[in-house]
């Protein structure tokens, strides 16, 4: 909602495309979302839409091409290693219809952690790329991945994705900081819900978020959240939803 | 690829839509695609497809469409709260070009918790539901969820979700159950792509992954997991999988 004051280059969108047929059998816990979400809030990227789709090339496809189209960037993390399952670079590929062939410099980059006698037909598969692409190197692993137009294919392993993504994040267009303010309303939300949907009509630029979260032993609590890009908005917003806050609880005291 | 071999009543298929900014600016880590993952694994629903979106009406709108046509079922979480942006309900009623009203059955199981003095406008948005949705109740908040048509409809915060789920599970359609082992292959990846391609050709209605973990310690290793929901061709790639890492660890001691 804070776009309605930013200009266009404020925005910078982003999609995450989580690939990996373990996430959706629930055998491995995802842990990508989170960070890449922190993270992209924390450079200025605004991560609008997050999909997970199994180790098939024509879904990949699909979500690939669906979501370039829709935000500044796409990230993807899963299926870049060295087996059959994984067919990310394939699919990205197939998604801009460009050649996917063994880049040499990514091979050089491989060489780095695997010996010459090692080097086999598997391990050059997390070498291929599609044709013009960039690398995205990391010091874990030093299988890279890679950029091909707006899309930014990194690693599954969590600690590798992260090592990607500080590796490529210097190079992102990145938009004007989203800014936000968290406050313990102290209150339940349907008894915060009405005043709080009055302030939010006044701010109609700053974007409210009201937070339950349950607790065995205090039961449920509130937390709020306002953002916008707009330190002034957001301190005035702020000042509203306090004063409201006081205003609830002084009622229900009564 | 288990589907080859099994009739069409064996597999049911689901999407999850997650709702919530918070999961997209990375203030909360969801923690409701792994249960739910895990959970329908286990009662013979195959989780195709996760996506999250933010609490706007018509990107709710456009991914429960969208989903609801692909797949047997569609589970969203959150977004049914008091508060203004909660909005889920007043989307999943417009996708299905239905009225949204306040449910006499829902207000009927929010007074079980909520005291009549208190039941104002922002607690009843939490009883809306489209016309002809059927109750998800959940002990833990009294506040349901509802399925309508194939969407089923559950809150956000993980303790109540996971109490919706179970309260839903014994009325959906489910199918044959995926089986699965794991393996432990005591071997990089790049040692194993290539040998376990070839088993995998061999066994096109089996689903085999290969999963590298990361560990300071000791490096990357790999668990190899194989799927199917026929035990009897389970076992045959099971032993056809041991087999051939029996070879190559042999091959690499030589």
């Amino acid at each position: 909602m804070a776009e309605a004051s930013a200009s266009k280059n404020d925005v910078v969108t982003a999609a995450l495309l989580v690939i990996g047929d373990e996430i959706l059998s629930g055998r491995t816990q995802d842990k990508n979302i989170g960070h890449v979400a922190g993270y992209l809030t924390g450079i200025g990227v605004d991560l609008r839409e997050v999909r997970v789709v199994p180790d098939v090339v024509d879904e990949i496809v699909a979500a690939v091409n669906d979501l370039r189209r829709r935000y500044t960037h796409v990230f993807t993390t899963g299926g870049i290693g060295p087996t059959h399952d994984d067919v990310t670079a394939e699919a990205v590929a197939k998604a801009f219809g460009l050649p996917l062939g063994v880049d040499e410099r990514a091979v050089a980059m491989l060489s780095r952690r695997v010996p010459p006698a090692e080097m086999n037909e598997a391990r050059l598969r997390m070498a291929r790329t599609p044709a013009g692409a960039s690398l995205i190197e990391n010091a874990v692993s030093w299988a890279p991945g890679f950029s091909i137009g707006n899309v930014h294919v990194m690693a599954g392993v969590p600690v590798i994705a992260q090592a990607m993504l500080d590796a490529l994040a210097p190079r992102l267009k990145t938009g004007r900081k989203m800014l936000s303010r968290s406050l313990a309303a102290g209150l339940k939300e349907g008894d915060v819900g009405g005043p709080l949907a009055q302030v939010q009509a006044r701010f109609p630029d700053v974007a409210i978020g009201s937070y339950p979260t349950f607790d065995d032993e205090v039961g449920f609590t509130t937390t709020l959240v306002i953002r916008s890009r707009d330190a002034a908005r957001l301190d005035q917003a702020e000042a509203a939803v306090t004063a409201m806050l006081a205003e609830v609880r002084a009622r229900l005291r009564r």
